[in-house]
């Protein structure tokens, strides 16, 4: 017996039918002993429905009125899958953010969770009722509803998981669990049994949709262990935490077999931005980045060389492709402050990263990489790394190949 | 300098176009001076859908979750025109029914407000900025959200109202006003200026749409003065109360001329039941009427004749044509226990009203109805009376001309 927080995400509560395989996932719990809360977000596409009309509203809104258009799509969905496991024998009822409360900040349309009282929520657990959250939506000091910005529903997951001391929360996806890389462009991908918090940090930063980096940070902090696997499986199918479906998120300690590298990921859509000859004295990178970041541009890897001359170097960057643009107009705006003699941008970029927490303790993982890439003639831009992440920056033509390389360098191809 | 509710139904903020020509409405009374707390339904159509939802999620299903998902259609109003009035520079926020809050009885689904928190809607009113308040909504002893049921947003507004001590609660609807006859079956039928609440009380129960008979009780008790008007007047236009548009739903000592009556309404959708030679002893109408009400069959008219034979009568009464077929079959399942010797259904009749206060001092108002018909040719199948209405049911077939005919008689055709 098990006290479960189980997450239903867009997809998994598009419609009626799609909300009563959810139900029947709920059921297979219960009839199994468990005690469950249930967290949902909108049905699919309600929340950017929802979205337009505040937009179409006005350019410029109110983030507190934004929030009580948003939040009543989460709203819908906790009624309806009530009813649903209602119908089905299964007791349950909806609890508003405002009814448990889960406290948030007052920072409307993108709220941090700062307390959940549980007390209530626990009493009825006990007794068998089905706690059906939604997710995403909180209530502010002011007392008036707050958003946690998209994709939140993964933190309120998680943030109930950790005030229930909940023994595991699921989420339900559109996959069965976290891949060593990308199947569609790495055949002989497997999936992960399990992934430590940390990988999956890295994995989820690097762009993988499955989880948000925010509540897989939560989860690290609080030990809260994750279960990623499917709503598409069939429900009446009990499986174990390892049994066979889901990828296991949990504490590095917990992982059997700790594998060196346990996953490739890339990311398109990234850009390049060179200073050539940026004089190489103190504060020249504030004056780079700083109005980069009043741009709301997000920098990525970051490269500079050691100065050849002792006076200038060259600074190199990543941004996301659709703000090279904006990057490239607030950098000409800021030459003669910075003083670069040239400023290059390209979009034809990949960046590629092998992610493992078995990095730490062993040597050489980097240099077997690059040797790798060598072989196959791929030449590498940038280098970055953590001290479990190596991620290189290549030409975006070698970007299929330079996965494939590593996902049999480091042994990850399915026997 | 007035306090004012205003409330807009569901074809006033059908969509953005519709919300930004409310949002005109209010800014001109905001511009005037006055204070204003604004009533909205969900946009055309949203609560359909949603009832649907939660039909299709469960036949049968718990009250208090339907709640939850129907009540979202307003607040997502409530949000948007909060977003449109600031964007046109009128301070205003949202107040969903827990914020206020509304507390209501715990009939979820038909649940009775039964007090409203003011003061802090009094004093942010008072500083000029705009209440915006989801109708149809409110909160229930046990902290969870109730709905009044269809239509109670008129309910919700004259609540709002009586609570505030509002100078009136103008009701923005798709028709001008209050007529004497409706338009398309009497081309001279004129708008009232004011009608009495008893009045409009007998014109909302007689099928009007324009407003529900509940909340012109609810008026009626509070002495909140009603205003109907259109909200597809042009927004920039100030009109008096009595100005030209709208009508007045007020007290009848407000009432200038009063009229003998003021106006004929008819139903149809009625349906005729008798039942032939019952036995004439007591306890006969709770037998007939039992089982009708358990069976959720509301019964209008009833019309019992003096017994000939002193053992046998006749008993007439009318249903909506819809509840027909279920009526004749509870009957047919009680025959044994009434005692009657047939019983007859018909669907072909409907029901023809005259109201006004005035007939309360004037004699002869049903004699001069009742010759007026029989020189026309009109057969008489059924009469009830109150003390401000008469009502008869005739044939389907004289329904228009039953109406133009009681029209021209009490000199309410437009000169």
């Amino acid at each position: 017996m098990a006290l479960l927080v189980m997450k239903f995400g867009g997809t998994s509560v598009a419609d009626l039918d799609r909300i009563r395989i959810v139900a029947a996932h709920v059921k297979r719990e219960i009839d199994a002993g468990n005690q469950c809360a249930v967290v949902v977000s909108a049905m699919g596409g309600q929340t950017d429905q929802l979205v337009e009309l505040t937009k179409q509203a006005a350019p410029l809104h109110d983030a507190r009125e934004y929030d009580v258009v948003v939040s009543s799509g989460e709203q819908v969905t906790s009624g309806l899958l009530s009813i649903v496991l209602q119908s089905m024998g299964v007791p349950a009822r909806s609890w508003q953010g405002w009814q448990i409360p889960v406290k948030t900040s007052d920072a409307h349309g993108a709220a941090l969770i700062t307390g959940i009282e549980t007390q209530e929520l626990k009493n009825r657990l006990g007794r068998g009722e089905v706690a059906v959250v939604p997710g995403f939506q909180g209530i502010g000091p002011d007392n008036r509803i707050t958003t946690l910005g998209r994709g939140g529903s993964d933190t309120s997951a998680v943030a109930l998981a950790a005030a229930l001391g909940a023994d595991r929360c699921d989420i339900y996806t559109d996959v069965d669990g976290i891949y060593t890389a990308d199947p569609r462009v790495v055949p002989h991908a497997r999936r992960l049994d399990k992934i430590s918090y940390e990988e999956m940090l890295e994995t989820a930063s690097l762009g993988a949709k499955v989880l948000q980096t925010r509540s897989v940070q939560l989860a690290m902090l609080h030990q809260v262990r994750l279960l990623v696997r499917s709503s598409f499986d069939p429900p009446d199918q009990v499986r174990g935490e390892t049994g066979g479906a889901g990828t296991l998120v949990c504490d590095e300690d917990e992982l059997v077999e700790q594998q060196v590298v346990s996953g490739i990921a890339y990311t398109k859509d990234e850009a390049k931005v060179t200073l050539v000859r940026v004089e190489d004295k103190p504060g020249v990178a504030a004056r780079v980045f700083g109005p980069l970041a009043e741009a709301n541009i997000n920098v990525d890897m970051i490269v500079q060389n050691v100065s050849d001359d002792g006076r200038t170097t060259d600074l190199t960057f990543t941004v996301i492709a659709a703000d090279l643009n904006r990057a490239l107009e607030v950098l000409e705006k800021v030459k003669e402050d910075v003083g670069y003699r040239d400023l290059r941008g390209s979009t034809n970029v990949v960046k590629v990263s092998a992610i493992g927490v078995g990095m730490r303790s062993h040597a050489g993982v980097a240099a077997r990489m690059f040797k790798a890439l060598a072989d196959k003639g791929i030449n590498i831009e940038a280098i970055s790394t953590s001290e479990i992440k190596i991620s290189i920056l290549i030409d975006a033509a070698y970007a299929e190949l330079a996965v494939r390389t590593l996902h049999s360098l480091y042994g990850l191809d399915n026997a």
